[in-house]
Order: structure tokens, then C-alpha cells, then sequence
């Protein structure tokens, strides 16, 4: 059986060390890295450089998969494209694979602004890139966009958030919530000193339905859309899709990354204001909400982008919903290319 | 403590025999009774009778509470409004209230179907009524009224299925497993055999963050509402609210009642074809979703009356979703006795 976080299934990327990186909440992840994945060439000036953030147990991988290529928005024949798996995501260092003691369940807390500043170190200290042309991230991705445009503003030139939101919200944090007690209710979790991650089948199923309620819309079912993916019933799509998507994951990592997800919020720089903070704001902004989105809803996105000078509202369509992300929906793709294309014609 | 599920907290209602009473899964309820509640007089006519059967953990004293009243469109010095608590509800027999052996998790699987054939032998050979002039549900309560109109068309003058469907979804069949799953998953549950229902606590809690999630819209949460109805943070909303009012239930109650919701549908009476199903309804239907219900959503609902013969589409609106059935939002309870006294004053 291939290692599930590895290059087999999730490279080729890159490793840099942070070395000991301390962090929002006080702790230390000592002997740090981030995992990266480039594509295209950094241009004599150093001013094409993309750099995308990772969402919620994805990688860099679907980004190389769906929305990178010759011809696309994200063109790394026209730009160098720089995607950084966040910290706990399983590639950069987290719980899985932290050096003991500090790993597993004993990992310390990690922020939104912690992914942050170590990307900034990655992208000033190894690439020398003083500007970049663009931050855009989807989900979690997207409130590092945020966070990446509100703390460095002199150095995002653009930024697309896409579905998701710059200060979390009370209900989605509660929504998080259960997929977090999803995982530390099953009793095979045993406080994260579970032996191999397999062991918590119970709870990443009942995580794996939770992301199957909340995660498309109830149009995706309605439609027939898990069909037209080639899945004949709604278990045969919560095992052989859902469940099948997160089962081989960590549940330390996913408890890691949940937990800065529901924390995710730029108004921490300006003592809870988020009018100021998002007035910080000097990045041409997208704010790209998905239609269909039940837990990071345009309401919520349209809110922040009336407070974000310059910003413009992009909706996009699809009745996969927040999962949309996923690019089973050709034609939300070609919303995406059409809205980032866009942004990065525009002068900045 | 007072008992829960008794007359001073959801009374007064009254007892009805039902004997031995065999259910569409094969099993057999002995013993069975309906707990109801009446208000107003039945004329001599007996064609002034209003059926409500009750919604998932709800019982009739909300609709005497919020619903009923002098003046509002179910008045009982017009009509004669009998309130029939669902078989599981914990005033009818129930898991926790049914007779050894068959109480607790050995209680038989019960559907929507029994519920209804239940309902209809009390107004017919307790009352005798041979006519409906309203059946009117929400929730499992409108699972209960398109069953009404399907299964007893010549019975119902009109009917009011709200925010609820005729054929349960399956993404709805999912949500609800995710509810019955927060139950079952706590190991205090021991396999329905708990001691005290307070034991399954975490079960519970996690039964009631699910709710928060679903049962209201990200909208409820973005306005403030919890902190207007009185809670001060998430955390104060989600204990002393949504905790609190499914905290004093009986988990097995709870789970006989979602495994008949996710199980509601009408096509059963015609191999699977829910247009032939509704074709057959002869009631002056009003289908009522509200706007933000986030698992039976209006697109769902208007399809089903899109198939239901001169039956009008009336959304209620309200930013509370599914659980302005509660009866927070006045504005929706405006609404609903608006389009509930126009259906009353229709010919039928």
C-alpha cells in the first residue's frame, strides 16, 4: 500500500525547512517545513508569481489536477505558480508527521496567520518575490487569501478569494464543530493515540457524511449529479466517493486543520474590527462566492466585500456547492478562468 | 423533576386505544394508544374537523402554544382542531413508554404510513368524522399530510404540508442519519439499552449542534438572532437553547422518529411513481416551504406541487429556515395564518 501522504499520489513537491517556527498560540513546531509545488518560471523582474494557499484536506495536487494549465486563468506558461500546502494539511509538517514528542494529538495549535508568515518566508527568503501577482485560494485557501492580503498589503497585488470568508462565522464554526466531534467521538480515536489512522473508520465515515450533507447542495442530489458521476445510490456515493475521499487521511491532521479553520479571522490585527482590517486592503479583490455554498454563503462573502475598498462581487454558479471546488462541474471551471482571467488583466 | 413526557409539561391531551395495531413493516404495536389534544367544538355537521399531526420531537403543545388560537387562522371557536401526537413522540406509544418487550430499541420500525391509518381510525370511529376540512403539518407533520391526501383523498378537503415533502430526499435521508448517528456513535448509548436517557449526553449534545447547523440558515446566525431570543454566544445558544430542548428526551423516541422520517413517501402507494402518487390527491393543497430551510428546501417542495392537482406554491419567508416552526419569528407565524386562513376560506 502506497503512504498516502507522499509523492506517489501528491507530487511532485518540494520541502522547505522552516526550522523552528514559533507560532500564533505560543507553541513551536520545531524542525518545521512546508511541502510546495511549482509550475512555470519566475520572470527576471520576479513579478509573475501566483501563490495559492490549500483548503481543508486537499493538497497541492488538485490544483495541479483542475485548475492549473497551458491555455487556463493559472497558466504557468505566462506565470509561476506557487502552491503551498498548509500546515496539518499532511505534506508541510503536521500532526502525522511532526517529530515526536510533538506530533499526533500533542501538536500544538496552529492559525490561519501561522500558514501566513511561514508562506511569506517562503516566498521573500527562497523565491526573493517581493510582490505577488496574485493570492487566490478556495475554502481555507481562502481565508489564508485574505489573511495574506490584510497583514502584507503592499505585497499582493490581487486576490481571489474564492468561497470562503475572512472572518469565520459563528454557524460555520459550529459546523466545523461536528466534523471534529465526528472524529474524537468515535471511540476508537482514543484522544488521537489511535495506532493507524484506519482505525477511526467509524468517525471518518460519520465525517464523510457530514461532508456529504453540508458540502454540495441539496439541487446536487435533486439533479442526480452522484449518478452522473458514476455513483448508483446514495450509499454506494457516501462510501465509494465520500468516505472514500477522507478515509485514508489522518484524523490528527484533519483535527489540526479544522480547528485553525473555524478560527480563521482577519480581525485579529485591528482588536476585532473587521471594517478596519479589510480597509487594510490594497490588493485588486474578487470576492468569489459559490451560489450553492452552505456554509460560506455569498450573503456572508458579499458582507466582507462591501468592506474591502475596490473589491468586486463574483458569484459563481454550480449546484455542486462548496465542492464545487472539486471541478466535477465543467462549467463552474470555466467561471473560475473566466473571473481569475479577468482579475489578472486588470492593472494592480 | 417532573417526567418529561407527561400532562403538566405537554398536556392537556387524552388517551386513545388503539389495541393491537400492526404495522406496514410487519411488526405489531400491542397496547398501542395516540396521546391528542382538541380544541373547539365539533359542529353537527362534523365538517369543521382540522387534523395536525406533530413534527420530529415535537408534540402537541406547540401547536396549542404557538398555532392555535381565537382570531388566528386555526380558531377553535371556528373549527374543531385535533392535534395527534406521532406514534414515538413520547405521549403515544413510544420506544420509552411501550410495553415489555417490545419498548426501547426492540420497539418495531414505524412508518408514516401507520401513523396516518392510525390517525385516521381515531376520526373515524372515535369521532366520526368522514371529512377533513383541513390536515395541516410541518416537518414530519407534512410528511403526515401528503400521506393524508394520498392514501385518504376523498377524506381531505385541503391540505397544508409544510416545509416538509412527499417523498423524503436523499440528501434529507442523509441529514437525518447524521442525527441518528450523534446518538447512536455515543457509547453510552449501549446499543439503545442506556439507563437514564441524561447518560447518552454526548449523543445529545451532538444530536443538538447538528440541529444548529441545519435547523435555522447561516442567515439566523449573520443577523444576531440567537443573541435577540436572549443567548449571548454560540456557545450559550447551542447549551441553553438547542441542548436544552432536545436534552430531556428519550434517545430511542428520537431515532424511532428519524428512521420514519427518512423513510416518508407517498410513491409507495404506486410502485415508486410519485407523479401517479399525487395525481391521486383531491385536497386544495397550499405547499408551504420557508425560503431559507436547508433541508427541505422550496425547489423540493414545488416540484412535488407541480405535480398535485390545482395545488398553489406559497413560500413563507423567513430567515429562522426550518425551525421558524418554533414560532420565534412573528412575522412568520403572520404568514402562515395568512396562507392557512385563504386555504380555509377556499371551496373544497
Amino acid at each position: 500500500m502506497i503512504e498516502y501522504y507522499s509523492q506517489e499520489i501528491h507530487g511532485p513537491f518540494h520541502i522547505w525547512e522552516l526550522g523552528d517556527f514559533h507560532l500564533e498560540e505560543g507553541g513551536v513546531l520545531r524542525g518545521a517545513w512546508l511541502a510546495y509545488a511549482t509550475f512555470g518560471t519566475l520572470n527576471e523582474a520576479r513579478d509573475n508569481a501566483i501563490l495559492i494557499p490549500t483548503w481543508y484536506s486537499g493538497t497541492s495536487k488538485i490544483w495541479e489536477d483542475v485548475y492549473i494549465g497551458p491555455g487556463r486563468a493559472l497558466d504557468p506558461e505566462k506565470y509561476f505558480i506557487v502552491v503551498v500546502n498548509q500546515l496539518g494539511s499532511g505534506l508541510s509538517i503536521s500532526p502525522h508527521n511532526a517529530p515526536f514528542p510533538s506530533n499526533g494529538p500533542r501538536f500544538p495549535h496552529v492559525r490561519i496567520g501561522d500558514d501566513v508568515r511561514a508562506q511569506h518566508r517562503l516566498i521573500t527568503e527562497h523565491f526573493g518575490i517581493e510582490r505577488l501577482a496574485l493570492v487566490v485560494g478556495g475554502s481555507m485557501g481562502a481565508q489564508q487569501t485574505w489573511e495574506w492580503a490584510v497583514r502584507y498589503p503592499e505585497m499582493v497585488a490581487r486576490a481571489a478569494p474564492m468561497a470562503g470568508t475572512a472572518k469565520n462565522t459563528s454557524h460555520d464554526f459550529i459546523f466545523t464543530e461536528t466534523l471534529m466531534d465526528a472524529i474524537t467521538s468515535d471511540p476508537a480515536f482514543r484522544g488521537g493515540f489511535y495506532g493507524h489512522p484506519s482505525e477511526v473508520h467509524q468517525g471518518l465515515l460519520a465525517h464523510a457524511k457530514l461532508w456529504t450533507v453540508m458540502g454540495w447542495s441539496t439541487e446536487f442530489f435533486a439533479a442526480g449529479r452522484p449518478a452522473e458521476l458514476g455513483f448508483t445510490t446514495m450509499d454506494d456515493f457516501v462510501t465509494n466517493f465520500m468516505f472514500a475521499t477522507f478515509a485514508p487521511m489522518d484524523p490528527n491532521n484533519l483535527l489540526c486543520m479544522a480547528w485553525k479553520w473555524q478560527r480563521g479571522d482577519v480581525s485579529r490585527h485591528t482588536g476585532g474590527d473587521l471594517a478596519a482590517a479589510l480597509a487594510r486592503v490594497k490588493a485588486k479583490t474578487f470576492v468569489m462566492p459559490i451560489d450553492e455554498d452552505m456554509f460560506f454563503p455569498p450573503r456572508d462573502c458579499e458582507r466582507e466585500q462591501k468592506l474591502t475598498p475596490g473589491a468586486e462581487f463574483r458569484v459563481l454558479r454550480s449546484i455542486d456547492g462548496h465542492l464545487a471546488l472539486f471541478g466535477a462541474d465543467p462549467a463552474f471551471l470555466e467561471q473560475v478562468d473566466e473571473a481569475l482571467g479577468e482579475l489578472l488583466d486588470s492593472p494592480a
